[in-house]
This record gives structure tokens, sequence and C-alpha cells, in this order.
């Protein structure tokens, strides 16, 4: 997941004790989970040397080998496999056909990993893996290098860059097609692979790449393995993410800090108009107040209703953690409120405050928002939506600094600037046969539905490759909700790594049913 | 002038090209300014003897060197000379009986200075005065030492450290004294002179020494010496100074920063919600709306009202030369804007904004703020306003960072602080009879009225000694507007300097009718 997802928080001291190792098996899970229990060291042994391979984007001499690695990988299971060059980092591609099969999927997933500050972690470094009893936070025990050992237990971690994020999947995937191999049973689709080598600096070669090699990169569907598990780290299906917009808001105040002793009461303070600006586009209960916001985002069929309402979110124990009294709205269902576009202040600055504190009027007064967008609510709508509001008000709307004549002129000036276009949401709808496939596979393999994200909150560098494709794309995460993604001390819990190869072979081998 | 008042605007290129050393002249003036001419080299050596030891409050040894040089220069002309003892630096002390007399006079200035950054300025040192032929940032050439020269033109300077904050006035008491003496004018009070040597710091040993020196702090009126003249370099007196209240409001949000997109539309923003709460508290034409804010003050009588119409500001010039379109309330003139408390947003700050802005949830967000004060405004009364006026919001008001219990209980919680009781606003009406016997002499002395300054905006830590002596307290500023006073290159110019050697006789040989 891209820097701009970064900040996932840890709640896993709210994660409920669920028994995710020992639940009921239907039959094709009891000879997966018997053959990931025989193979463990091979597994484990796979995924270690892929993660001692650096593998942050801008180290291009690694991501190579990261890349000529993973398509040996591949090519050793009888995959049609080849490093397809871009202008930035290679994909890794790899192809595997099935005899009779009618549909074709797009397995997404990623080498790279974030940038490291290898001082803040507790290991000699974060590409020299290593095995611990548990979690590091909760105190457990450092076992040392985790191919020092012929068997795992589930509450082991392996502490490494990109074991969660996102080599697991990778190897996972691997390991699924061989449990199916031997346990004679053939996936449902062509396969098709493609691992991104840039995702944590934005994708920028994805969608680029779809022109240059479309027929690899055709399918019926994408199937996305990247991001943690739901809090309740029960098996996850993501519909969708929303999308973002960054917009700055600046105030213009006078050309220069003034004592607000001398002039305070007689110049207009750009600080205060700012905030009475901001305070005009929400109400006292977090609903955003300008118009058209809400526009197109239509009721929820009574199907997507029930799936909002099943997710075992635990509000009470969120709030407790965050020491908040409740949410923005009294009674506000967190993912109700995903499901549409939000208007958050990520932040604010004039002058100073605290002890550099001086008793002047600003010169000017800034404001970082972000508003999160959901499929029913462009980017570029919403900009003009903002933007249009902020001149009902009165101000004067300007995109670079003002001259001396637009000061003279305009009492209240603003300065609206955006970074980039913003990145749109996308959405596959649960309520389409083939997110209804799938619901059925995992519920089939592990004997109760899967946890269903209709939109999660944050945003995707995958959603343009996405709408890019035009074929529906779906997200199936397997790591550890408490992964530290993103963070120093990034760990896999191994309970959820072979689970997740459970899980694999239950989107290889999903029906084709309606 | 103390720290908080520092950031002085240079509006010197506003000043009107007033010929203020060329005009009619009273008897006295004449003889005064025949003296001062004939006396220029001497009262110039004196001052820079003066500016030639270091003064910056916290360097005891020079601090002690200024003192015991200035009672010297004291004692020389008859005052009887001391040096007063204190918690902190030492007052100088002078007296000077007048048979006759039927009034004493309290003269007060200061003998410490800012510190100073020396290599920001542009001569060997801030304690090395050097003479320039006009003003730096005009281009004026650097003449060197100040001695070097037998007479001085009006629009030369001398720059150092304290020339205009506060050593100038310490030396035109002095030039006046002996210029009186020389006319064979007998002053018409008897002289007590007070020197402050922690006013930079704050004056923190002035209000204790009245109980220690009650006696000799002993007085019908206080004179003041500091600061500069109305922008429009014209003689000027001032009967008052805005206090202030500063406080920090500190909205808390979430225990840590959020990722705003899992949380945003949710989770409460702090940020918004201290923009909406600070939006209650003025109205869009810059009035303050909390309960009581503007009680107690009466409207002006016909003659305050004359006072404050005739200061000769020049708004269209300032709005111009700070790059805003009008002042806050459409019309507001600035001399009536300070005459009541205002609200200032003085800085503002919650999480990142720019390149390091990150799409979170901020956990708090801060505002800070100053209350001007007017002499109907105490600051307790203000703060108790301002915390009405916040749980009136609904907000629940904290002193210190909230535990989890009330995290728990209460959705909108303030942390309110302040930095010390505040500083309370003085005025000495300007219809008293003191009031009015200064301003005769002034006009007598130049010909016409000073411009009279019914209360200034800023705050003096000299207050509080005002309030506690208990009797009238009169400003009257002398040095030049655009002095750099509190900043780098500070200076004198010289024409002001002589001028206020004449201003000083007006002061000293003011009539005692009523």
């Amino acid at each position: 997941m891209q820097k701009n997802v970064v900040l996932l928080i840890a709640v896993w001291v709210l994660t409920l004790a669920v028994p995710l190792d020992a639940q009921p098996t239907s039959g094709l899970r009891a000879q997966i989970d018997a053959w990931v229990r025989a193979n463990q060291k091979a597994i484990v042994t796979e995924l270690v040397q892929l993660l001692a391979i650096p593998n942050v984007a801008a180290d291009k001499e690694n991501i190579r080998k990261n890349a000529t690695a993973i398509r040996d990988l591949l090519a050793r299971r009888g995959f049609a496999a080849d490093v397809l060059e871009t202008a930035g980092n290679p994909l890794v591609y790899g192809e595997l056909n099935v005899p009779g099969a009618k549909r074709t999927l797009l397995l997404y997933a990623h080498y790279d990993g974030q940038p490291v500050n290898p001082k803040d972690w507790k290991q000699a470094s974060p590409f020299t893996p290593i095995l611990r009893a548990g979690r590091m936070e909760d105190g457990a025990q450092d076992l040392g290098d985790p191919l020092g050992r012929q068997s795992y237990e589930p509450q082991e971690r392996i502490y490494a860059r990109s074991a969660s994020d996102d080599k697991a999947p990778i190897v996972a995937i691997l390991a699924a097609v061989d449990a199916l191999k031997a346990a004679r049973v053939s996936p449902s689709s062509n396969i098709r692979i493609v691992l991104d080598g840039e995702e944590e600096a934005g994708s920028p070669s994805l969608v680029p790449a779809i022109a240059k090699y479309r027929d690899k990169l055709t399918a019926d569907a994408m199937v996305i393995f990247d991001g943690p598990l739901h809090a309740s780290e029960r098996p996850t299906i993501v519909f969708g993410a929303r999308g973002i917009l960054t917009v700055q808001l600046t105030v213009v105040g006078p050309k220069f800090p003034l004592h607000s002793g001398h002039y305070g009461n007689w110049i207009p303070n750009p600080a205060m108009r700012l905030v009475k600006l901001l305070a005009t586009m929400k109400d006292d209960n977090g609903k955003v107040v300008i118009a058209g916001f809400y526009d197109g985002i239509p009721s929820f069929a009574a199907e997507e209703r029930a799936i909002l309402d099943a997710v075992p979110d635990d509000p009470a124990a969120l709030q407790k953690l965050f020491g908040v009294a409740g949410p923005e709205a009294p009674g506000l269902k967190l993912q109700d409120a995903l499901q549409y576009p939000s208007l958050n202040v990520r932040g604010l600055s004039s002058a100073f405050v605290g002890a550099d504190a001086r008793t002047i009027i600003p010169d000017q007064a800034i404001a970082e928002l972000d508003i999160r967008l959901v499929k029913e609510t462009p980017a570029e709508r919403m900009y003009e939506l903002l933007v249009t509001h902020i001149r009902k008000q009165g101000w004067h709307v300007v995109t670079a600094d003002p001259d001396d004549a637009t000061r003279a002129k305009f009492s209240k000036i603003v300065k609206v600037t955006t970074r980039g276009e913003g990145t749109n949401a996308y959405r596959t709808s649960p309520l389409l046969p083939i997110s209804k496939q799938l619901v059925s596979a995992m519920t089939a393999m592990f004997g109760e539905p899967p946890v269903q994200i209709r939109t999660s909150g944050g945003t995707v560098p995958i959603a343009p490759f996405i709408e890019a494709l035009g074929f529906p794309a779906l997200s199936v995460p397997i790591v550890n909700f408490d992964n530290n993604q993103h963070g120093e001390n990034e760990n896999l819990r191994l309970g959820h790594f072979f689970r997740g190869i459970t899980t694999l072979a239950a989107v290889l081998t999903m029906g084709q049913g309606g």
C-alpha cells in the first residue's frame, strides 16, 4: 500500500480471540492445510530468501534482483514467466493456462517495499529476517534465523521489510499453486500474475504498461493481494477503496505579520477568516454542507445494507483505544461513514504556537484538506464544488500569490491549490456474479462468510489501473492487521500466512456459476 | 518597550514631509533650540559614551556600569542621585527639588536594551555607535564615529542598540535641564527620575520597589519617556495603552493521529472542531460576539471624540503598505479600533501543512489567542467571559490534559491555558487637568497641538507600576517612528533627538493652572 495509506493504527489490542487456526474445514481445506503443515519449512524458506533481497523502489539494482528471482520462482511452477520492462521498475509477469478454464484471473501484488530507516528496527537489518515467538511489542522473544527451525507455531512472526507488504502474498500464491497440484485439484481459471515494482512509489508505470502489454493484462477479473485483513482478523474481501483529493487553502493576510496591539481589531486577521471559512463547510454533526457534496450517491440495496451491517467492527473498543467519546455524528457506524466522501482538515498553520507564539496578526493562514472520494464523487467535480462553495462565501479565489492590485481590490482572498489531480475511488459491486462467486468459495472453504468490505476508507494507487483495465477488481488481503506495515519492525504472523495459502486456494478454485 | 511589543512596522514610507525641524517657535523654544545647536557636540558625546556601555538586562556587570554612569550624569546636574538596589537590576534614581514648586513629576525611562545579535548589524558592534547620513535602508552613507564631527544635520542618524530605546530620552532629560538652566528658566515642578534596568525583561522589580522606596517614588504625576512618536512624526502625547491576555486553546482529538481514509468521517476531527469554536467568537465584521466582551466601555465624550478624530493617521497608505483592501470592519478608523478590546488569533497549528502534510486526522488542534484589553476590561473578567462562551458552545473545558475517563465522557474537550495573569490596560483621562496642562505646554512650545493618542494599541510592562503607584501617568515619546526598535540596526534620527530636548523643556516647564 502506498505512502499516504500509512499510519495504520495498531488496533491489535482489540482483536477478539478468534480461533482462526482451528476452524472446521471443508474437504479441500483439509488437504491444503495438511500440505502446508508438511511443507512449512520450504514455504518459509522461499519467503525468507526473497525478504533477504532489499526492495526499496529507488534501489534499481536490487529491484532487478527481486524481479528475476520471482520470475524464476514462477517459471519453476510452470508459469510462462517474464520480466516486463516499463519506463520505471519492471513488472514481473507469469501466465498459467488451465485446460478448459472459461475465465482468466489477473492476480496483482507488488514486490517493492517501503523505504527503511534501519536504526529504528530492533534487528540487525530490515533485510535480515528474524523469527519472534509472538509480537515484539508484547515482549516476544527473538528466535533468530527463521530457517533454523523445521516447523512453526501460528503465533510466531517473521520480522522483515515486506514480510507482510507485500511479499507474503507472492509466496502464498506460489504455495497455493503447489498445494493444489499436490491435491490434484485444478485451478478453475487461467491465471495471470502481474507484480508491481513501484507500488510504494505510487505505481507510475502501471497504467502506461496497459498499452504496451495489453494482451498480457487482459482478464475477466483482477484479484488484488495487498494490505491487511479486517481488524477482526477474519478472512476478508474488499470491493472498493475511497479515492482522495488533497487541497491547500491559503488565506491571504497582510504582506508581513503585524503587531497585534497596534493593528489588532483593525487589520483583518487571516487566521480568523480561515476558521470562519472552514466552519461553513461542515455542520455540527460532521455533515459536509458544501452544495452537491453527496449528489449521485444512491441509497444502499438491501443486500448491500446487510453486507455493511455484517462487518464485525467493534466501535466501542476503537473509541476506547483512540480516547474519543463517540463518532463525529451520533450513532454513525464506521462502515456507513466510509461509504461517503469525507472532508478532513489534515493540517492547520498560521504563525506560531507554544513557546514561539508572538503577539502578531499573522500574514497568512493555511489549511490542508483531504477529500476522500467514493465512486460517485470524482475528484474533478468535488474540486469544483469546493471552489464554488468558497466563492459563495464571498471569497476571491486565486491559484497563485496575489499581486498588489488584487490585494487592493479584494478583501477576502484565498489561494486554492491541489496536489495533483487526485486519485478516484473504485468499487466493484458486491452484487456482481464474480463477487458472489468469490464470497461463496471463501464461505465454503472456511465454513463462514468472509468479512465483506464494500468500500475501504483508504486510497490505493492501483485505483487508476483498475479504472483503465475496465474489468472487475476484488481485493483479498491475507496478512495480519497488526503487521506494522510501512513502519519499522514490519512483521508477518505465520498463522495468517499459512491460512492465506488456503485463502488463495479458494480464490484459484472458485466456481463459475452465477 | 517590551518584547511582545516588538514588530513595530516600518511605516516610514508613509511619513509626510512634515518640516519638523523648521517650525515657528515660542520664545522659550528659540532659546532652547539655540542652546541645543550650540551644544550639539557635548550632547551627542554624552549619548555616544552611554551607548558604548552594553546594556542587555542579563549582562549584570555592564548593567551596573550603566547605572553608575547615569547616576554620575545626574549628580553632575545637581540631582540627589543614587543607585537603588532591587531583587533584580538596580534602579537609577535622581531628585531635583525646585524652590516654590507645588508639584512633583516622576520621570520614567529605562537604561537597559533589547538583546542583540551582532552579526545582523551592519556595523562592527551594536555598542560601537556609528553615524549615518540618513536611513541605512535608503542607502545612507556610513559617516563613522559620531564624535568625529562638531555639528550634525537633522537627517543624520546614530546607529546603536538603545540609541532610541531608551537612552536618547535619558540624555534628552539631562540636556533639557542644562538648557533651562542656561535660559535661566526654572522647572515648574520638582523632578524625580527613576530609570529601570529591566524593562526589556518585563520590569519585574518595578512594582516590588514601591514598598521599599515609597518616598522616592511618590509624585503628583508620572511622565514616561519611551517608545516612538506617532507615525506622522509630530510631537506626541500618549494617555494609555491596551493590556493583554494571552490564551491557548487546545482541542483534544484522538490520542494519536489516525488515518484519514480509515477513520475520516467517523472519528471527530479536532481541527474542524477548533475552527467551528473559533468561528463563534467573532462576526463577519470583526465584532467579538462573546457575551459581555464590550461591557462597561462608555461612549466617548465630545472632547475625546475630537481627540481621536484629530490623530493624523493615513489609513489608505497603511493599507497599501500592508497589502490589504480595507479594515476588518468597513469604515472603521484605526484610533477607534484601539479603544476597544480585541480578540486576535495569533497562531494556529494542527498536524502539518505543506510538504510535511499527511493524510491524517490530527490528534489535536491549537489556537493561540491574544486579547488586547482596555481599562474597562480587566484580564481576569475577560478570561471568565471567554471560558463561559466556550462552555455555552457545548465544550468541556479542562486546564490540563484529560485522562481516559474524561475523554470517554465528553465529546468536545478543550484545554484552556493562559500565559500568566495578563497585563491590564492603563489610561489617564485626557480630560484631567494634568493632561490638559501638558497639551497646552506642548502646543505653546511648538505652535500646534501635539498628536494625542488616547490609547495606544500595544501593551507596556510599566502598566502594573502605573496602577500600583496610583497617580496619573502620561507618556511623551520623542524618538523617530522608524527607529528599528528591538531589531538590528536600531537608530536615532538626530533632528528628532534635538527636538526631543525642546519637548522635555516643555514638560519640565508646563503650567500648573487647571
